[in-house]
């Protein structure tokens, strides 16, 4: 049932002989959906004209048969998908952004958030620098077409330009006749490479998206890597790896990444169910059924099944027909407590103890509700445990995590928690068992459980400069 | 991974007091939308004055807020969705059929298939009627409406309509002051009654549209029973009822309906469990874990894995924004393996025994597609297990089945399709346990498993003369 | 200037060999698009099975290049266009009405108005008969299908149901096998007929849509005049003409028709344009100019100016890219004296004494305004010329007038007409001269001027019944 | 029947107390819309805030309710529409151009072309400046950002701007607190000023949009000055002016502007009517009828009329439903002479000597249709006059002409065209007499007549580096 928003899913493609590359961008960006689901955008570079669709929906609704015939045919293609906000203006800060410089046409696509962003802004602005959109991913182009001009070669710039980005990023660029993955040096954002039949090269953001176009997965860029495919075949450039301790976002593990997708050599899926099993131990309950909150909360409840032996249930039907234009008409849901989108098998709870897992509790509102339908449906006793830490800080990586202010954990203690969604008991994952959840520990961000921030933080009040932050549509229940 | 199409849902709605309905109305639709995806529609009567909207869509896509609105308010609501076709003529046959006749407008919704509507037409035709879509449902409407000419009341005429229908109907019918639901006299197709503050009744399909709304579950209606709400209260008139044995449609349990659903007395999601315990029971195997195939085959799944005592896992990622407009391009589906929509989750599945369950087989590309999955996911063994007995006759009763040589069970043994599709074991529910699937053991029709056809059957030429089938788009994955 | 709506337009074409006929329907439509706005409809039969596409919306926007090719190939093809109104109703009001029945499918395509239908309604309820629309042409699809029970062929069956129809109806209309066209014997209504090469006859409204797709114009229908057209050839039944003397609606004349058409035997054009010689002589006006209100009026006005040797001039640049979309936002509307959709041209006007020709002043808030922008423009003087009588009483046979109260004409002389709306002199059209507008007089109907109803009319209240007018957005400017 | 696209339509509000002002700039753009078809936008500015709504469609498709309420209100509004091409990336190029700099947002709206556009664009590249779209406007602005960074003020900036740029360009631009205007010191394109109550200043290309609103027209910006408005007033910089003699586009009056507008002092109208006076009298006609094409060519009809003395008169209707959306079905169209966008009135034209009237002629087709109809219509003489001198060179300064190499008239002799295109007849406008069209012989470029350029024309090549200029549909009939 989680409510926060990554900011994007990047995608990119390179064949040594020009074809259609743009059915395989939408089908990966089809997987890569659920990181965004505002706007999505394909650039096909054929020989250095670089042709672009992007606007505001689903990859299948941007993507009618005929605009992905209009891109023709070519030797790389970059894709993005964006998260889901609202208001005429997100069409402007679609993604992959297409850039006309000096050496050519660019196409460049961006999964994260530079904590640096606003002073980077400001620098440029001074010199007579113009920005068309609100989005980091202009500053970044900025920065890399600067660097151009004093670089021998693009993968140059983009190593230049790694020198002066702070924060959060993961990218794939398309220049005229290479296509460039990098990643920032903290390992925020995940980043993987895949290969297909022909020599063709792809970069993802999750292996699923490898999985859908049949690419054989190869491994995890680095924190900090650089890889160059072009004519001359891959290059790899590992001169910003090892500055900083990895610390890939937990979040990815416990929320964003799809489960079937696999992360810095760990399986989504494994490090969900050990959630479970590390909350059946630490939080044991005397139940009949464990149950999850679809979907995020499935893969925990199955292993706090497996590790408490209490048998494993079917706990919700959600409605999968309702999607983002569905709006309950107002009157029905203000007078009624009502399950539309989410309806609790009566045979699976009725007069049962219930563990109920969701991955996460940001304001409490869907948490009271899910246990109210629960409780009406007859469950005797609703013990809840969360798959992660209560959230109390910040993110600036990236996540779009309300203000504090807003987050029940932030003014409640658990107890209280548990007495305001109308629960019996109430456990969360200890934050320091969250660096357990991948098998083999590769560090991990957990700034917004604990405030150990891994780079300097931006001032506050820079931040909402021009970044809008809409938090309508939230609440997903 | 069913594909076969139950026909529609209905749903209707009485308030004593003239009030908002389409609200209502809409969410229950929504969650029936299951029963049908091709079109919706909803008609509000305000006192004799019928407004309906009706299109092809989803409910979510066909009832935007201004058209919801223009509904207005009445007493009365009257809706419907339709299966998924496609086609230009789709629209002409949406309901709920809204006509006019001598004694003012009816608005009429149908779940079912008549099996001698073609005779029933071709006798209207010859005295003179015209027909414009090609529905059972108006043939209903023709034979409503002449019976009126000599009946008292509208209840009546359905009564006397109800001697002249032979098949499969489960009937909601708005006159200008009443509200009629009517289900025949086998008791093909669901129907159950509601209730809500106010005096409020409503009927629908499956429960969990009242679940929706906030309704309370009142109960099913009877084979046969007609139930007419209006001004007086609420009149019953089972002198259909006790005719015929109860044929319920099996497949309503095994497939059709919604898990959180009760039908006739029994849990939907505790019939499904039930057929995973008994092919356990029935087809045992040495094995480490349970799948599901999203989303129909996760119930026998769990119910396979409680009676087993082999975990349950999940297998299977759904991509969840893969809707009904999703063309998976061409080229990229058939050079490649693709698993776009269906994803293996590879840690629950590497190396393991598997065992995997589904609802059905019907020509068997599907499943052969499933099982490559699971094969290149590094399953070590694969048994399927199917939830239901083997296809192998038509239905007439309102469920698109594929013409019988197309099944493959119609051609092949168990033994062959285990070896087509690529499994190591296969075993089917036993035709003589569906009736065990709901506890109280209710009549069901097995016709399209045994032949066992619960009325006459009518001849196949005339079946075509005005239905048109479509079978594009039938196989999901 | 003209605010009155016709009712529709039809089109008919038979080709002995099967060929693509929905492009010629579709260009035919296109230039009948000025009698009917609202929606938009062609069936084409092909060999019995007839496809139809049918839709709210101009011509252009309802067929879309996929909707035209999925009318497919075949022998004949119906067309209609129908006139604006609003609500989501219309479409299923939209023709060519489609039906089935005992011999097979039919199309029919209607433009008028019967004085019998809600007659005929009852009488066909009565017997049990239920009824999709709100219009006329469903009554006559009726009485056709139920003389056809007992006629010899289907062309005899329209002749029988032309004895029990009253008022105006031009039909075309496909059966299985055969195109027939028929006017009722008043001939309120045009419909001509035309030849291509190979064979193929066309029928249409008038005589413009012909010119659309290269057809050569042969003759008008006689008023009563049945022609059938099939593999035997043309067949010609005339028992219905002579029986009561021609009344072809004046209106044609004056504002309906394009003035490109040629109309029983007479040209748009010059009887517009005599309208205006005979103002000249009639209400002669010393002035400067002479100007006509696009674009209805501009016929007149050129008469007006060479009867009268006063120079014709352009008045007014009229908005063409101001469709049916366009909505004047509100405030600026209220607040200033706008003129987005007619603009005086200053340098014709300005310090000129002005003869400004209209077609009809209905409410007179039209002219009011158009008047008031021609002085701020700088116009002296302006003599205020109509191109036709006073409008004072309704219409039965198909046009849509505002009801006697509101017609300005009923309630004010012409001079107080002149003070409301501003003019220095105002002139209409003698009624008596109406019927020398066409050059060979033919018969007219002036009922909504001198209020002599070639028929009986049918008692005021049955009207409303089944026919809900709706006047919104009468006003163009 | 002008085929030629003027490249924009711009308009600028300035009210001192915060009000809705995108209504009134929907109705300007409207108002202008035949300027551009392509894509329209409007940018209100509120308190430094700038909310932009563009998109590619008519005004009235891109602007729905919706969209002008989300603009809500300001003190600033800057709006634009575009000429018609084809193409995804149409919507890139779409204006207002809204930028982000230094000194906060910019609204830019422009209509012209830059003669210098590849240098400065490759200057400003050289330099680390990445372009997101391929006009000229995205280089004005950068030059105008770039002169911020020195200038005292805004308006000082657009002044230093205007240093660097050479062409045609009339802007429109919105600073956090000011609206600035400014016209090319050529005088390329027109730009006006207006007033409304209230101390509201409005600009406009064309004086028709001042009308559009209610504003009241106050004169013409010279060319080469810059009027700011702001809190403190409206402020005129003449120090461009002066520096070049005008050289207006003959053009504005000979087909893009509306005739109802007033450009530079002089009547549209009258200018277009003081062409059909000249040739009148240069090329004089024994003839029974004057006509002109629509729309274009009617008001250079009536001037040859009356100055003539043979009656002017109405030889075509033009299909007013046939949008930018129309697609005639390609079989009809080339297997018959069709005539669905424009048909010649027979009444007008059968057995006469006809004088016909046009604006241009560019490659010949077009004419050889209109002729092929008049003749099929009974014309016996057709004697052509053209309002304009023969195309031979191109357009620099913002017209989107045809390559030379295509123009008719710069392969063949007057009497070759003649005989080409079927006409007994045909004079063009003499070149010399161009200056004659306006009364106040105001300074016209006639480059693309007699190749006298006033500027220094940019070396070919450049051009299309990055303005793709598409001709699909260019040929209107």
């Amino acid at each position: 049932m989680g409510v926060l928003h990554e900011e994007c899913g990047v995608f990119g493609i390179y064949s040594p002989k020009r074809t259609q590359l743009a059915d395989l961008a939408y089908c990966a960006l089809s997987a890569l959906q659920h990181r965004g689901q505002e706007s999505a955008g394909i650039a096909v570079n054929d020989d250095g004209v670089i042709t672009s669709v992007r606007d505001v929906g689903l990859v299948s609704e941007v993507f009618t048969t005929d605009r992905l015939k209009s891109l023709g045919e070519g030797n790389i293609a970059v894709g993005h998908v964006r998260y889901s906000t609202t208001g005429s203006d997100s069409r402007r800060n679609a993604q992959p952004l297409r850039i006309n410089h000096y050496k050519g046409q660019l196409a460049l696509a961006h999964n994260g958030n530079l904590t640096n962003a606003h002073i980077l802004r400001r620098e440029l602005e001074s010199m007579g620098s113009i920005f068309h959109s609100t989005t980091d991913t202009e500053v970044i182009a900025y920065i890399i077409v600067q660097e151009r001009l004093r670089a021998r070669s693009i993968e140059d710039a983009v190593a230049a330009a790694m020198d002066r980005l702070d924060g959060a990023y993961s990218l794939v660029l398309s220049s005229p006749s290479k296509l460039i993955a990098a990643r920032d040096p903290h390992g925020f954002r995940p980043l993987c490479m895949g290969a297909m039949p022909d020599g063709v090269t792809v970069f993802a953001s999750e292996s699923c998206a490898l999985d859908a176009i049949g690419a054989e997965f190869i491994r995890d860029l680095l924190p900090g890597e650089i890889i160059t495919v072009g004519e001359d075949g891959i290059a790899v450039d590992t001169s910003h790896c090892g500055r900083f301790p990895q610390t890939l976002c937990a979040f990815e593990y416990i929320y964003f990444a799809r489960p079937d997708s696999v992360m810095d050599g760990c399986s989504v899926h494994t490090a969900r169910q050990r959630a479970g099993r590390i909350l059946a131990r630490e939080h044991p309950a005397e139940a009949d059924v464990i149950i999850g909150v679809p979907d995020s909360g499935l893969d925990a409840a199955i292993g706090y099944a497996r590790e408490s032996g209490i048998p494993y249930g079917l706990g919700f039907v959600k409605n999968k027909y309702i999607g983002r234009t569905f709006i309950a008409p107002e009157q029905a849901m203000r007078e009624r407590n009502v399950s539309i989108k989410l309806n609790p098998i009566r045979a699976t709870v009725e007069g049962k103890r219930v563990v109920l897992i969701d991955d996460s509790i940001v304001r409490g509102t869907t948490s009271r509700r899910i246990v109210s339908l629960l409780r009406k449906a007859g469950a005797r006793e609703i013990h809840m445990r969360i798959s992660a830490p209560p959230f109390i800080s910040a993110c600036y990586y990236g996540t779009d995590i309300d203000s504090p202010e807003t987050l029940i954990a932030n003014r409640h203690s658990v107890e209280e928690i548990a007495a305001l969604i109308g629960v019996d008991s109430l456990g969360y994952l200890p934050v320091e068992r969250v660096r357990n959840l991948p098998e083999h520990t590769c560090g991990l961000c957990t700034a917004c459980f604990d405030r150990n921030y891994p780079t300097a933080i931006p001032e506050k009040a820079a931040k909402g400069r021009f970044e809008y932050k809409i938090h309508a549509n939230r609440e997903e229940l």
